[in-house]
Order: structure tokens, then C-alpha cells, then sequence
């Protein structure tokens, strides 16, 4: 398949990578190519800058969110939480229609410290809010309850024996989202219902994160056993 | 040990009659024991009245909020958790001082519908309201995360391999509550951290909830797979 990977962090460029090692044809979008091709600083876990990354992927190509998203059949949304709007807003709504998106991403809201607080939940979630600024596009919230490396290797954890979640209002844009997951090596995938169960998944984050201060590592996730 | 358990719900019951098993002292904490031991009315699950779960456990005191607590060295919270903070004061401060409190409220606000929100989150919890409340009270949240059945048998699902936090400041109280989950069956107690944590274990409760809705019921919990 197409693919658009919106977001050049960490996340990004791991689900870039292992969609391209599956063989699709994958672009990643970015505000500014240029400025992000001269990004000389490495990010802020020490990851060398992206133009490196680049180098070592020749196959995924480089573009503006518009150009990554406009003939692209599936798109992720690997953005920041609280630019992922505007992210999408660049990509431009006729790009977006009809589309099946990956939503990856949490409203967390770093500006009072550690551990971050989220700037929706409870009675909202970015997923709604998302659906909502795009009512064309079929939103399907997965993967943003477990760090980057296991959402595209499950497998290197207990054999892939946790779980992950899909919320999402259109049941063909979660099943297209299940069958990539799978092909990641997920085998637990939990349909939580429609969008507005984001907000179980989103809300699961402050106890994610007090998790990593628990165990010292982001390399876990939870199994629901049923 | 003397424990207190307030709170004659589905919760509060199952409290009991553990620890009742298990040799404790047990008394449950009422607002109104008259009244509590009068009711003829089911409970909103179809659960006989108090009366009738007291004659199965003559072994089990119903007493006042105030004449559970007085004498108990634990202290279980088992009310709904906007009635909780009541209930601690009508058991009076002078005889929660000093002791262990076994959190295990939620701040669930079920006035407009379902699925209920929460009066409290993210940047608060209702565990530091209540240590906040009770300063000389030793809080710790525990519990919370699961249906009243796998709290005290958590062995009933797969061998009782699934995960239970503590979230507390007294590293002596956790050790305290961790022994009495170990005495129920629990195999997999992670500490959290200080009792701020407990905003992760409340604002799991969105996820419970979508849970037992894709699921089709409570018997589940998770599982931290490290």
C-alpha cells in the first residue's frame, strides 16, 4: 500500500521503517522538508538528527504533510498531540477524504513537567476531536498505548503476547488498521468501539507513564487476560 | 488483624467476607446501620439486600462508620468515591490517625450517563484528596483497577497471573497492603510510587469501562508483560 507517515520523531520513524521493511511504499511527512533535512541536532533521547535516518532508508521519501498525504491510501498520524490538528490541516482536507488514518497519537501536555498531563480527556479525546475536524477522514486510534519500538515488533516482548486496541467509528478503516498490526506481529487486538472509546486509550496514558518510572524501562506493555 | 471496611456495596462485601476467611476481625462501617440493615431493596445488580448477606456472615459486625474504624488497625475504603471523604469524616479523625487506609474508590461520576467520568484526574486524584483530607492517615491506593470478584480471588483467572498496583507515601503501609494482596492471591503487586500515582490507577478506569463493554463482562485484568 501508500502509506503516509505524518511526524519525523521517534515514532515516526519507526512505524516508516517497518512499513517499508513490509514492503509498502512509504513517504514521511514533515512542516518544512528543508528544515528538516538540516537538522543537525540529534532529538532529545539522542537519536542522531533525521537526515541520518534518511541516509539509511533510501526508500522512504521525504515530503511536505500535503505531499506525503495526497496519494497516499492509508495515513498515519505519528505527530506530536498537540500539533497533530495543524499537521493534519496541512496535509489539506481533500488529501485526507475517504482515508483511513492510524491515529498514534496522545494529548499530552508537557508544560507544567513531569509527568505530563493531558489537555483533553474524560468527556473528549484527540481522536474525537480529530474525527471530528475531519469528518471525511476514517479515524482508528491504535498503538498509542506502548512505546515506539513495540508497536512494530511486538514480537521482541513475550512473544508478542499483549495487547493493543482499535477505536474507531468506521469497522472497514479498523479492520484495514487491524491487518497492519497484525502484520507488525501483533495477536491481541481489542476493538474498544467507536471513536470516543479514544478516550479509554488515551486515558490509560498517566498510568503508562508512572509504569516506566516503575519498571525503568518503556519496554512493556499490558495484556488484557480474559 | 482488626480491620474496618467501609462500605456495604458489592465492594465492601467481598472485602469482608475475604478477610473474614482469611481469620481477620472484620466489622463494616455503614452510615446508618438501622437503615442498612432494613433495606429490603436488591442492589442495582440484583444482589440481595445487606440483611441477608449479614445473616450469611454472623462472624462480620456491622457497625457505624465511627465504631468500625475505632478499634480497626487497617482500614478499607470501600464506598462509592463521591461519598468517601463523608464517610472518612464520619469515622472521625482521631481514629484514623496513624493507620493504613486500603484505598480502593474510584472517582466515578455517573450523572450523566454512561460511561461515567471522573470528578477528579489527571493533575489530582481522589487518593491525594483523601490523604490531603487526612494527613495522618496512611493511604494507599490498591485495588481500584479491577472487578470486586478478582480483588479477592484474583486466582479465579489465570492462576491469578495478572497485575495489581499500590500507590501510597508510607513505604511501611504498601508493605502492609501488599502482604494482605499476597493473602488474597495476588502474584504481581507493582508500587507505583508515592501516592500521586494513584492518578494512574483512577484514570485506567475509562479503560476498565470500554473493557468490559468489548469484552462483554468484568471478569478480566491486566497483565504488565515485562
Amino acid at each position: 500500500m501508500k502509506i503516509a507517515v505524518l511526524g519525523t520523531g521517534m515514532v515516526g520513524k519507526a512505524l516508516a521503517d517497518r512499513l517499508a521493511e513490509l514492503g509498502h511504499e512509504v513517504s514521511v511527512g514533515t512542516r518544512d522538508v528543508a528544515a528538516t533535512m538540516a537538522s543537525t541536532e540529534p532529538d532529545r533521547r539522542g537519536n542522531p538528527p533525521f537526515a541520518v535516518w534518511a541516509t539509511d532508508h533510501p526508500q522512504v521519501r521525504l515530503a511536505t504533510f500535503a505531499e506525503a498525504a495526497a496519494d497516499a491510501e492509508v495515513i498515519v498520524n505519528a505527530t506530536s498531540g498537540n500539533v497533530s490538528i495543524a499537521a493534519l490541516e496541512a496535509a489539506g482536507e481533500d488529501s485526507l477524504a475517504g482515508k483511513v488514518l492510524l491515529d498514534i497519537s496522545n494529548p499530552l501536555d508537557g508544560s507544567r513537567g513531569f509527568p505530563p498531563t493531558l489537555f483533553v480527556k474524560d468527556t473528549d479525546s484527540l481522536g474525537e476531536q480529530i474525527q471530528a475536524a475531519f469528518p471525511a477522514l476514517k479515524v482508528v486510534k491504535a498503538l498509542n498505548t506502548m512505546t515506539a519500538s513495540l508497536m512494530v515488533d511486538p514480537r521482541q516482548l513475550a512473544d508478542g503476547q499483549h495487547s493493543v486496541f482499535v477505536a474507531g467509528n468506521d469497522p472497514e478503516a479498523k479492520r484495514t488498521v487491524t491487518a497492519l498490526l497484525s502484520s507488525f506481529g501483533h495477536t491481541d487486538v481489542i476493538d474498544l468501539g467507536d471513536i470516543s472509546s479514544a478516550r479509554g486509550a488515551e486515558m490509560y496514558l498517566p498510568l503508562w507513564l508512572r509504569l516506566v518510572g516503575a519498571l525503568n524501562t518503556p519496554i512493556f506493555n499490558i495484556k488484557v487476560v480474559r
